[in-house]
């Protein structure tokens, strides 16, 4: 059965604190009518610091989008090997023992994709396969988890990586003043996120079901518009709405599965917002704090994208809480706007001897095609 | 075993014919020394005519990042629904049985990607899962096919959709004049095709085994420049010779098949250019000839990215010589520079009778979640 192995995250050294960011605003809605409303929104996001690749004064001057895109191949080379070495790790495999990577990000756009990199300069074999994905936004975290568990699914002893490297300070648009976009000064934060799927062996969360849903006519409430500026990021007020009409097909999931959404032992839910936790908490009927790693995630972080899912993730591993068996779900929402959802089990080292001695010995490569 | 059912490829209406080209090219360079350069390159692509989404003088004219991405999403908006539909009749589904879509396309960018409006104004299920893919160029249709088939071996009774949007036209760019710009100039044309992966049933090419493979250290050598003005195309002279080490890969693939590569029945070929099909004959020792769908492809339509193997596809579909059992490959070619191959095997109506009886009365949905 694929599992989901511990997660690495790592975040950037700049730190962006509440209370910067409430200076910031005040500086650059100075005199402005919509300066009160920027305060309130900021406040609001429950975002108690941020980490950026760059210092604030830079990333709060856009250089134009070859520029932004330039330091994004820049931060990105830097930052994602070591946060990839950390995840192999975790999962007791070395880089010859990955059969795909699934690349996401929605924060910069490399043609090759940064697969192409990775795989030169990591020493990954040269049949790996590649899925880069930059269209799927913040959904792009439980997207990737899903469609590793897929590939698993098809090759059963094969290894996933998921790298997420999302780079939002690099889409800030100075220019952009509507209700969205403050919102989202204050909200999205940078991070790069990696973590395997074995698809046997290892410790971490079995996944054993997943599912999309796209919530009907809504794909304008989350957008990129692309200009000569690069990428605009567009959201609706009526995005921490579509909880609504989610929670019954969470609830649908976890009934196919024999299992109630309400009453499961972890979630791992997409940190879009505190409202979304709270929405999505009230039309599940359980309490607030079994959000609590995508709550901190939120408050220590902001808003990280694909990587949300991930790093709360790594925070459930880091709580040590759970038990063999233990039933959850993870959840991604973004653009779409989709629900990229799964369902998992705890399995821990009890339940998997053998694995473990795989895991120490290091695994054998049985994909089908390597060179 | 998953099935590749027929194509189905649409071409826009305003054509470019080579004489068209090359006086395009002697009004652009007019007076320069760089003329009689683009002229040689245009005429070697072999390319006789294009076809191209707006009339020429629209397309010399560079409106413009912004103007330009409004142009690809109304475009594909307006020129996706029918391939789709055509594709979806060829293999005996409807879009209420499709599970999957991936979505090719390097040549626009939105967000959501054209996934969510496909689902929301064609009746797929809420459910489909989406996979867009912006980021493996010319690659992506190989890919697309791969995945597709990687995703009907996890789930056995799902239907994988693929598009492949490409209006290489719209990435024109007037001001670059290096050498593989006006190559580029001369040799990509626009086109959308679709086609439908089947996990059980249909008549088509049943998909035995995939593979990609990454040619170390060539990441420069096909890539994209993000500027201002949008997606600029470089392309390295070098990029011809990468058939002499890619031979080698399709001959081992096809060995651990228990095939020869230089010996098969098909051969569903990128069709980058003529250097690359004239190379890649060279090194697997097999007649150029055996490339004519490649060829005709690019000599009618140019080279339409992604599109090419899904056109070439549809071209061996429509001669309709092959026999059951009939032994092909399917290989693409993109950035990274990446190759994504597969192997398969003619399927015709007399091998799966079984198959054709549900095809006739429509296939009974079984993916595992449906909503």
């Amino acid at each position: 059965m694929p599992k989901l192995c511990k997660p690495s995250v790592s975040v950037p050294e700049y730190v962006v604190t509440l209370e910067d960011t409430l200076q910031f605003a005040e500086r650059v809605y100075h005199g402005k009518p919509s300066l009160p409303l920027a305060l309130r929104l900021i406040k609001n996001t429950g975002v108690r610091k941020r980490h950026i690749v760059r210092p604030i004064e830079e990333i709060l001057h856009h250089p134009g989008l070859e520029e932004r895109n330039r330091v994004y191949e820049i931060e990105s080379k830097k930052r994602c090997p070591e946060v990839i070495e950390q995840a192999l790790a975790n999962a007791g495999v070395t880089v010859r023992d990955i059969d795909l990577i699934v690349y996401v990000s929605c924060t910069g756009f490399l043609m090759p994709s940064l697969t192409a990199w990775l795989i030169n300069n990591m020493g990954f074999r040269s049949a790996t396969r590649q899925i880069p994905i930059a269209q799927l936004g913040c959904a792009a975290g439980g997207a990737a988890i899903n469609r590793a568990h897929d590939f698993c699914m098809a090759y059963p002893d094969s290894n996933v990586l998921i790298v997420s490297c999302e780079l939002c300070s690099l889409c800030y648009q100075p220019d952009d003043t509507d209700v969205g976009s403050l919102l989202s000064d204050g909200l999205f934060g940078d991070a790069v996120a990696a973590a395997v799927v074995r698809g046997s062996g290892g410790v971490g969360i079995e996944l054993e079901r997943n599912a999309s849903y796209l919530i009907p006519n809504t794909e304008e409430w989350i957008s990129f518009a692309v200009r000569a500026t690069g990428f605009h990021f567009q959201l609706d007020r009526r995005v921490p709405g579509t909880m609504k009409p989610l929670a019954p097909v969470l609830q649908k999931l976890a009934a196919d599965h024999g299992w109630e959404a309400g009453n499961l032992d972890f979630y791992i839910i997409h940190a879009g917002g505190p409202r979304i936790l709270n929405e999505l908490a009230k039309f599940l009927d359980v309490d607030s704090s079994v959000f609590r790693h995508s709550w901190d995630t939120l408050t220590e972080y902001g808003n990280i994208a694909s990587a949300v899912v991930l790093e709360a993730a790594r925070r459930l591993f880091e709580e040590g809480t759970l038990t063999a068996g233990a039933t959850g779900v993870i959840a991604g929402f973004g653009p779409g706007i989709t629900a990229e959802m799964a369902l998992g089990r705890w399995s821990s080292d009890a339940t998997s001897d053998m694995d473990q001695i795989r895991q120490g010995v290091g695994i054998t490569p049985q994909a089908e095609f390597r060179i």
